[in-house]
C-alpha cells in the first residue's frame, strides 16, 4: 500500500519526518511517497489543485494525506473520504474541492475515534497526531467506520465558473505553476473554434503544444489537465505578462 | 526496515541520490525516507532541532542518518549511536545533541571498519562513502561492533538554559521554523501561571492554540515539542518582529 | 526494484506525484526514490551532471528516469537505454551525456509501443504518460524490445575538453553546486605536480581536502567525482569569486 503526503510544512523543521515516523509506527511496510511539502503556507487553493493532478493517477487503495491547515486547533473537522477506491485524509477546509469534482462516488467520515489518535494529541500538530495515524490505519486495512463517524459534505472552495457568450468565453487565472504557466478555469471543451486568448491587454494565439511556439513565444493551449493555459515556450508566462492569480482571460474567435 | 536521511545538500547536485544508491547497493529492500535536504548549509543546530522532532516517532529499528558536516575531511569522528532502539549515524559535531537529551539509553560506536566503507573513500563525500553504507549495514541487521569500536561520549552543542527568577523566566530564541514561528529554549513546564511573553519590546499574550488568536495576531504558546513558541496565526512572527536566532524572550505574570 | 526520478518540475504543482502514481499503477511494489525535482528549469547540463553522480552507485536493475525536457511535444525521441546493468529513461536531448561517458556498454531503444503509453497521451506531459509508464514496465521485468525499437546513438551535449600545454592546463567551470563549489571540466589526473589554480584573477592553492583550508579560504582540490573543483571551506566560492558557469580556470606549477 502507498500513502502520499502533501503539506505546506517545508521539510527543514522535521515536521514532515515526524508524520512519516507516525505512519511507520502503525504501518511499517507502507510506501510513503512525498507529493510535495512546498505548497505556499496556508494556500488551500494550491493544495487542492495539486491533489487533483495525481489522486486518481495512483491505483485504488492509495491513501492521500493533505495537510494545509491554517485552521489547526479550531473547530474545523478532520476528514477521511473514500472516493473512487482511493482515500483522502485531511482538514475540512476545501483542500478536497477539485478531487471531489472529479470523483464519481464519495463517502465522508469525520475522524474522531480515540483509537486512531495518539495517546496525547497536541493542539498544534494534527499532521502527526491525527492525519498520519488515520492514514496508516486505513492503509493497513482498518475499516473506515472504526476511525470516526459518518459526516456531511466537506467544505468546498467556491471557484468562479467561466462565462460563455455567443462570441467569447470569459474566465480567470486560478493557478500559476512552477514554470510560470497560467492555468485558467476554462475547460478545454469550451475552446471550440476559438483561436485567440486575451490576457493583460495581449492577444495570444491558441496552439496544440508548446513545441508549436518559438522560444519565449506566448501561447494558449489545452493543458494536460484539460483546461486552457497560457504558457511561454521555455519561458515564464507569469513574469512576462506580470499577472497574478485572479487575472481575467478571454477566449474569442 | 527504514532509513531516514537529513542533510544540507539540497537535492539538485545528485549527492543525496548517490547516498540513496549506496544504501540500495547494500540493502536493496530498505525503505529510504527523506527527512530533509534543506537544512541551511552547515547549520548543526538546525539539524539537531529537526532530528529531535522525528527520531523517536519512528519505530524501533529505524536508522536515522544526519549529514550536516562542515568538518568533513577533518579529524572529527564518524559515529553510530544506538539509542532507545533506534540508530543514529553521522559526524560527531553536535547534530545528535537534542536527540540524546531525550534518550534514556545510548551506546556509541566510532565507525572505522574497512568492511563498512567502500573500497575507495573520497576525502570529501563521507555521506556516500561512510555514513550511507554504515546505515545500510545496520538496517540489514549487522551487529554494531562490526562497523567500528566503542567510543566515548559524542560532542554536544552548548545550549544556554533558561533562567528562572521569582517573577519571570528569561530564555532565548533557539530556532525559527518554516512558518516563521520562534521556538525558545523554555520548556512548557516553566510557563506555570505566567500569561505574558516579552520579545523585541512587545508584550504578547499566552494562549492554548493558534486558533485562539486572530489572523496575524502574535501569541505565545506551548508548541508540539513542549517548549514555548512565539507565533502569528496564519502569519510569520519572525518577519513581524524582525528577530533572529538568539533574541531574548521573557515570560512573566 | 527501484526507480529514481530527476526533474525540473518542482513538487508543488503535483506533476511529480502524478508520475509516481503512474508508476504505482503499473508497478505497485516498486521503490520510488526522488533524486531531485529542483533542477533549474530546462537546464539539461545540470541534469546530466546530477545523473552522473548517482546512476552507477545504484545497484544493477535500477531504472533512472530523467525528465528535463524543454522540447516536450517536439520531434525529439523518447529513449530507454540499457547501460551497465542499469536503465535510463528520458528525452533524447543530452541529459544522458555524462552517464554514457562513464558506461562501458549501452543499448538504445526509442520508446514507441502503444502498450507502454497510456490510452490518451497528452501533448505536454510525457513524464506521466510516457516516461513513468515505460520505467514501471522495465522495473517490472518487461523486455526492452517490447517498449520500442532499436535506436541510433543519443544526442550528446558538446562539452569543451580542457587544453594541456607544457606548463599548464586550461579548462572551464561547467557546474556550480548547492554549496557554491565550482566544478571544472579538468579530470583529477591532469593535476599532476601543479599546485596553483587561477580563476577570476585569483591564484588559489591546491589542497587535498576541505579541512586543509581555513574557514572561507579558497582552495582547489580533486572532488568526489574526480575532477578539479574550486571551493571555500564553509563558504560559497561562487559568490566570493563572482563567477558563473563557463568561467575559465587554469592550473599551473
Amino acid at each position: 500500500m502507498r500513502i502520499t503526503l502533501l503539506t505546506d510544512f517545508g521539510t527543514a523543521d522535521g515536521y514532515v519526518a515526524a508524520m512519516k515516523g507516525a505512519i511507520a509506527q502503525i504501518a511499517p511496510s507502507v510506501f510513503i511517497d512525498d507529493a510535495s511539502h512546498d505548497i505556499p503556507a496556508g494556500d488551500i487553493m494550491a493544495a487542492a489543485f495539486a491533489l487533483r493532478r495525481y489522486w486518481k493517477v495512483y491505483p485504488e487503495g492509495t491513501v492521500h494525506v493533505v495537510v494545509v491547515d491554517p485552521g489547526v486547533g479550531s473547530e474545523r473537522r478532520a476528514l477521511l473520504i473514500a472516493a473512487d477506491g482511493r482515500f483522502l485524509v485531511g482538514p475540512d477546509n476545501g483542500v478536497f474541492t477539485f478531487a471531489l469534482q472529479d470523483a464519481t462516488t464519495a463517502r465522508c467520515i469525520e475522524i474522531t475515534s480515540g483509537g486512531v489518535m495518539g495517546e496525547s494529541i497536541s493542539k498544534t500538530f494534527h499532521g502527526r497526531d491525527i492525519f498520519a495515524p488515520a492514514a496508516a490505519h486505513i492503509a493497513s486495512g482498518r475499516a473506515l467506520e472504526t476511525v470516526g463517524r459518518p459526516a456531511t459534505e466537506p467544505v468546498r472552495i467556491a471557484v468562479p465558473p467561466p462565462i460563455a457568450t455567443a462570441s467569447s468565453v470569459l474566465g480567470e487565472i486560478v493557478h500559476i505553476d512552477h514554470f510560470g504557466n497560467l492555468v485558467s478555469n476554462i475547460p478545454g471543451e469550451m475552446l471550440q473554434a476559438r483561436y485567440l486568448a486575451k490576457i493583460a491587454e495581449r492577444e495570444i494565439r491558441v496552439v496544440e503544444t508548446y513545441a508549436d511556439a518559438e522560444v519565449n513565444d506566448l501561447v494558449a493551449l489545452i493543458n494536460s489537465d484539460n483546461v486552457i493555459e497560457i504558457a511561454a515556450r521555455n519561458g515564464n508566462a507569469a513574469l512576462m505578462l506580470n499577472v497574478e492569480r485572479g487575472a481575467p482571460v478571454e477566449l474569442h474567435g
